[in-house]
């Protein structure tokens, strides 16, 4: 079983092309950041790395926005020894998709997350505790105007194009719905203009489990035992959606311990079962059960469409050149019938759209996994550019 | 919303035809009964219900299959003020679908649940206390030949038809491969030869919820507080599952709390969320969490094909004479491709199979809820027997 394949992380490192070694940077804002529900929080951190050479006319950049539980590594190792390369590495590079030699590729981590940016892990600066669950809630709109300081920080005048996968295509959106004069382009995968009711039903599901776990204690479990059960639980959830039916008859078909032993102990396993159990288990190690509740809310509250007739008259917002779309046949999280909807409302609106529904087996992270289907369109809408 | 349109009893209470009071009965084993690992359990003890007389020659008998969680209570009301009339109601009676002025209908609990047949809950005989987690693993195998002691018991001979949906169909299928002489024919609705990797990894998650709970305590916690926070929340999943993302977006869409509430307060909902809460928090009421465990490791174990080179071979054993198979378009649980497969081992053997996949709004509980588009196949199928 080939478990790295179905990870988060995408296996292949590609050495050709890497951007080697790269440090995450962290930007400390010098005033607390406003959120869309009035309160003011921090002053924040956002952590960030970029790829690649800023020009002089600050215009030829290209915005990484990470999905759920994914960081500013994006690229690259963070030291010579690094197993980890960063999770869309094959993507970035010298020649690679978002090419290093022609752009200045970014990306940071997402308010409310664990990886370097403020989030209900770190250290609220009024009181010296972590915030836990006195974080605010937060919209994808705040995670989006953070980063817009951190690109006023750089430097950054213009975009070239901003991409995103899942979650990360929800940030493409706002972004050029906030910053209209900002983004050229945009490039929008496996993702939606708004969280579907069996989408916000499933992350209700893993938030009841996370809160449900004695562990996590109201939210205040820092420097005591993290909500490890609930968490896992959780992320054994995420991970069914993020696959497909199709692809797990493939993948671990039936296959289960010995017959005599399924059927005289409540104990034995289905290898999809032993799967999601080191899925949830490898999770747990590297992820805050806080940052994953909050991120969880940020999704299910997103709608591009808010406050307006219906989406298209939001997306009258844009002003993009072009956008490429692409769905997955397999993906039923974000099923194709959302981009479908996106494209719809962006030709409503006469921008170029480019929209490839790719027949993939892997559900929702054929983003992350198919990424050779994925290259030559990104590489063919650069082009066209 | 009509929270009861979704619920796992139908809405609609039909007083025309209906069977009116009955009793739920129970049949006492004089033997412990031999399972399918080698074990011996009890004397168990089988509930069951039946509508209609039995006639002279034993043979005018549909045996009647419930799902995950119901009873042997299927049809008319147990007392004159029971507000919840048997799980199939709209189905069986006079004049109706399966139709008591021509047949003896039977439906029995099945082996593990808690609703008078023998289950974790039930006291040990040697014990004198609950078997909890000392229970054994059961197997749909199991649970068809507890119900086969109970046929011989009531005098049946042979039996006109057995229907199922969903895991009643998979018992309708090993009675017909464990009773190949008795059996004339199969009604097999939203059901499956075997279960797929997905939904086991579904039952996973829900088990594990139920395992990690405090309150479940190793599985021995009668008399103390039940681990209903697990239950709540496998039953929350298990509904995601028995429903669709069309009908959820049509039923409940994104409405939620006000939008300023939403923003600012992690405790705020959806209303997908409330109505998962409100089912996750009924059946903890209901139904016994050791219950859900042992049936749903039933599930799935099974496998029609088992100890055959497939399942066509495995199939050979049927001696129906003609088989309805009925599946639904949104149903993602037990897709129309498990029915398809279902039907083409079938066809392959030379039995008479009539296969419809019916467009149903509704996911997997279309079979109880869109009974007005199973009825006439129904009926029709019974006039060609």
């Amino acid at each position: 079983m080939k478990k790295k394949e179905l990870g988060e992380s995408p296996v292949v490192v590609a050495q050709e092309g890497s951007v080697g070694l790269v440090e995450t940077k962290y930007l400390s804002f010098a005033e607390p950041f406003l959120l869309d529900n009035g309160k003011q929080l921090g002053p924040i951190t956002v952590a960030y790395e970029t790829y690649g050479e800023l020009n002089e006319e600050g215009d030829n950049v290209i915005l990484i926005e990470h999905a759920l539980t994914a960081s500013a590594h994006a690229a690259g190792k963070n030291s010579p020894d690094d197993k980890n390369p960063g999770w869309w590495d094959v993507m970035i590079g010298s020649g690679k998709s978002f090419d290093t030699d022609r752009y200045f590729v970014i990306c940071s981590n997402i308010l409310g997350s664990c990886y370097g940016t403020t989030g209900p892990s770190s250290v609220n600066p009024e009181t010296g505790k972590p915030y836990g669950s006195s974080f605010p809630v937060i919209t994808i709109s705040d995670i989006v105007r953070a980063q817009y300081e951190l690109i006023k920080h750089l430097g950054v005048k213009s975009i070239r194009s901003i991409a995103g996968g899942s979650m990360g295509g929800m940030q493409a959106i706002e972004w050029a719905l906030l910053y209209p004069g900002m983004v050229d382009s945009l490039i929008l995968i496996a993702t939606a203009a708004k969280s579907s009711p069996q989408s916000i039903g499933i992350h209700k599901v893993g938030i009841q489990a996370i809160m449900d776990d004695p562990n996590w204690d109201g939210g205040n479990y820092y420097g005591e035992d993290p909500p490890e059960k609930g968490l896992s639980i959780a992320r054994m959830l995420g991970h069914i959606t993020y696959l497909s039916d199709g692809w797990l008859w493939e993948k671990f078909g039936r296959k289960h311990d010995d017959s005599d032993k399924i059927k005289s102990d409540l104990n034995s396993k289905f290898e999809i079962e032993k799967y999601l159990e080191y899925q949830g288990s490898k999770f747990v190690k590297r992820f805050d059960a806080n940052s994953y509740i909050y991120i969880l809310r940020a999704l299910d509250i997103y709608d591009a469409g808010e406050g307006y007739a219906n989406l298209e008259e939001s997306l009258k917002r844009i002003k993009c050149k072009k956008v490429l779309v692409a769905s997955y046949t397999t993906d039923w999280l974000y099923p194709s019938y959302q981009s479908s909807e996106l494209v719809d409302a962006l030709k409503a609106n006469n921008i170029d759209v480019t929209y490839n529904e790719i027949d993939s087996p892997y559900g929702h992270d054929s983003f992350l996994i198919d990424y050779e289907k994925l290259n030559p369109l990104i590489k063919s809408f650069f082009n066209s550019l």
